[in-house]
């Protein structure tokens, strides 16, 4: 069935997308954009990754902002790119965006990103700072911070670090996998583990966490300032393992964590958003969004909405792109995710599984009041 | 496309329940009815548990049978609910909900329910008891028994305990996950595990069976009985660990116990649901359905029921709604249940992928003929 | 929707059918061809096997090859087939099939079968072979090899074996799950685990192999020769562990034999198909099918081929029957995935999510350049 109109309730949603990085200030080349464009990281025999339900999303949906026809092959659209130059097309596709704000992980930045109040201004949206934990931990151990002082130094660093932050995020699914004990580790049981990881350090290599008594740590600081705390989860480049970064194995931590009453968010979740939509429900404090996923696959992006929202409540889900460095990936997102949400609710409407005003109150709910709520922001027009 | 009517074939149908509970013989609070309507235990802030595609069937599907509007309010319903009253409200859900008979698991009772012949009389249909297992070595415990005569004990017990009823069932999956050992327990096996439990029960401390021997003794004794078992499988409250329930962790005891051609229903199974038709489809002795996940799922239902009968033969999967102290639900598994098998069969029709005559016959298996092969009980036209 | 003609450019497609096994070149009973349908390896009580998806699928599509109307029954179809006799059938199913090549795994033979030139014969195309590695190291154990002489060996017969193939295959999965080590093992290693294997062996016992190690170097081995290695993930008999056969399980091997360059092809990967898909996203090196799937769920293979190909890209997924014994299994493979893309493409149309050139490009790569690339086969045009 040709999809050819969004529900009104969605097309004028500005969202607010509640998980992204920055976009990167300088023209690429092609290499460099397909780099860019997936979680792999090489050129693949015989085929460019611009042959996936990424690249056709790309060239249906981004190459319009470019004055280019719908579809246009990826030659044109990266030549028409190189054209207009990279601060065009960035703002072209995050104005496009419509977003309501921005919420943005700092703490991964391989090559030059603009910063929250570039992309802010670009996007012409409030754009808040999610810092990310581990950066936290290893900038202490980078300037001789002692196994001794490490808790507090933690503790005192964090706090100052997210002052003018909405949230914390974690990246232990890159470093140790999910399989976070669900218990808060004492002092002594970090000055250990604090202990072995410095001991193990060399003079001049990167300093890199990657200890699950120390990450763990890192989630209970930021949960005890009060800091909502974004999990990554699921999918990733390849570097995860993927099998163990399934959102089930935080059952225990989110056992113990929720009478705190803090936010945990786990992001991301593919293939396993089915499992995050089951924690959403049964835990209180536990949200979840399909970020990444969502550009990745395309078309695709309404089943994955739908199989999210199987059990998550609807007040549980948030909207996020996980854009990062190319400003197409902010649209692509966007542009998805209404179009997902959009026929979800409307296909609901022809089965008469729902109303039209209850339609429209989980749009807003998941467009940006969801988010709001958690990070404990105000609403726009307030 | 819109899905106004069902297909005869399953219009028609007076589905056999093979797994659900009790339904609270009282009125309830909002508070209350919301605690019993999820797995969730707690008030998510912000947003209400009916805020969710289970809330939306309840308001869409159940509204009209209190004589209110589709879509009603919560508010509304839960007030007419009231003035109706429990016993009045029971009655109108499992009416409607045209079951050709039930299979109640007696054993799970955190607050008084209605007895399996209470529930058959509301529903005006016969009602068959399954055994919990669990239970009867807990009680032989609670009264003092002894390890060595643990075996024999737990042999007498069921059998008494077992004399009417159609199967039983094993919540292992709660207690210690599914990966059970493929083998029998020997009997001094049996008696060490059991001696290893009595002796760290506390005197006054509830009497909780937790140790993979135990219930793996169980599950043998009740198959050598004969007995029909049901094992929990894949999705329940927040006390599970979801990745211990995947039913692919029993691939070794169901190998063990094919020859004795016993049937073992795996129940629930979400998200595993494609595991357990795999299951279904390689031993000849398995049997799932896709209860509880049914109801939670709302207009999803068809979608699981779907990837469910992907490997699965027809002749395995049998209907249930794992309704729970909610009369609602049984209804709300009924109506979803008959849509979703409904929607499958019509659109392979559509697609011509199968004859009438087929789909018929598949409707009929689904909807009591399987269950009544699997716990050996008559037709009721017969 | 009536899904009645496909896509022309899928129409014209010959497919390359990279993984299949002989055709059984005799006539069966009821109980023979039953069991030779599934994954399944009894009688399931009450209920025919072909009462399933795949069943259906068959008196649907294979009963006009035979001249009989849609849907005639299994008694009607099973007659018909003992009529017209083995060859005739294999005939007009492997010709209907409309195969454009051919790769057979020849290392799976519990009865006899046609052979790759006979099958290249029958359908009217080329056929390559595949060799299976398994049995390279169990024919030396068998000769009398010893376990000092054993790496020499097994990269000598490989050699030789492989001279005439195409690739090779690994059913690790079948014999100690894929939990592989990512890290080619040293001859030292081989030796010592060569030598428990060979130790263990009885007398007159059948020589199977299932050692960690030894099934890792049989993979380096047959990537050191620049074979293409297929592996067996996923969806397989009652002997696999399914859980121990996720894909995701090889992600050490796979980062570990990406530089190389030699393409590994995951195979099957049902109910994992989406993590085989970020496999050959993330790893420029891995391609992917749902073959064996594909047959199994009937109409529902549409469903698995979108979920495959949510990451991977459209260069990284080959078509495969993975047909065994049954030539229905070759047409029902090919009829099955013809529609499954078609309805995949055309679907895309209608939402003007790529264009129709886009489509074709997509068809020609997936029905057949993707597997003469990995390959390294001509055109059948060229």
């Amino acid at each position: 069935m040709p999809r050819t109109e969004l529900l009104p309730a969605v097309a004028g949603l500005s969202l607010f997308d509640h998980h992204c990085h920055g976009v990167v200030p300088a023209d690429l080349t092609r290499e460099e954009f397909e780099g860019l464009l997936t979680e792999g990281d090489r050129p693949h025999p015989g085929g460019s990754l611009l042959d996936s339900q990424l690249g056709l999303a790309l060239r249906r949906w981004c190459a319009p902002l470019l004055d280019l026809p719908r579809h246009a092959e990826a030659e044109e659209y990266l030549s028409r790119r190189a054209e207009l130059g990279h601060a065009e097309v960035t703002g072209r596709m995050l104005r496009a965006s419509r977003l309501g704000a921005l919420a943005v992980d700092t703490g991964f930045t391989p090559l030059p990103l603009l910063s929250p109040a570039e992309l802010g201004v670009a996007a012409g949206a409030p754009a808040y700072e999610i810092v990310r934990l581990e950066p936290v931990a290893e900038g202490i151990a980078a300037a001789g911070g002692t196994a001794a002082g490490f808790p507090d130094a933690v503790r005192a660093a964090l706090a100052e670090r997210s002052r003018h932050a909405v949230g914390a995020k974690s990246i232990a699914a890159y470093r140790v996998g999910l399989e976070l004990a669900g218990r808060r580790p004492t002092d002594p049981e970090v000055v250990a583990a604090a202990g072995r990881w410095l001991r193990g350090l060399r003079p001049g290599a990167p300093v890199r966490l990657a200890d699950e008594v120390l990450h763990r740590f890192l989630i209970y600081t930021a949960l005890d300032l009060g800091l909502p705390v974004q999990i990554h989860s699921g999918l990733g480049d390849r570097d995860v393992h993927l099998h163990r970064c399934d959102p089930l194995l935080l059952t225990d931590l989110l056992r113990d964590t929720e009478a705190a009453g803090v936010p945990v968010l786990l992001l991301h979740n593919y293939p396993y958003h089915r499992h995050a939509g089951y924690l959403a429900q049964v835990f209180s404090h536990v949200y979840l969004d399909v970020s990444l996923a969502l550009h990745n696959v395309g078309r695709r992006a309404g089943a994955l909405l739908e199989e999210a929202l199987e059990l998550a409540p609807f007040g549980k889900l948030l909207y996020a792109s996980d854009a990062f460095a190319l400003p197409e990936l902010y649209y692509l997102g966007a542009v998805l995710f209404r179009r997902a949400l959009s026929d979800l609710l409307s296909e609901g409407l022809v089965d008469d599984a729902w109303s039209e005003h209850d339609a429209g109150r989980i749009a807003t709910m998941i467009g940006g009041d969801n988010a709001r709520r958690v990070y404990r922001l105000p609403h726009p027009d307030s």
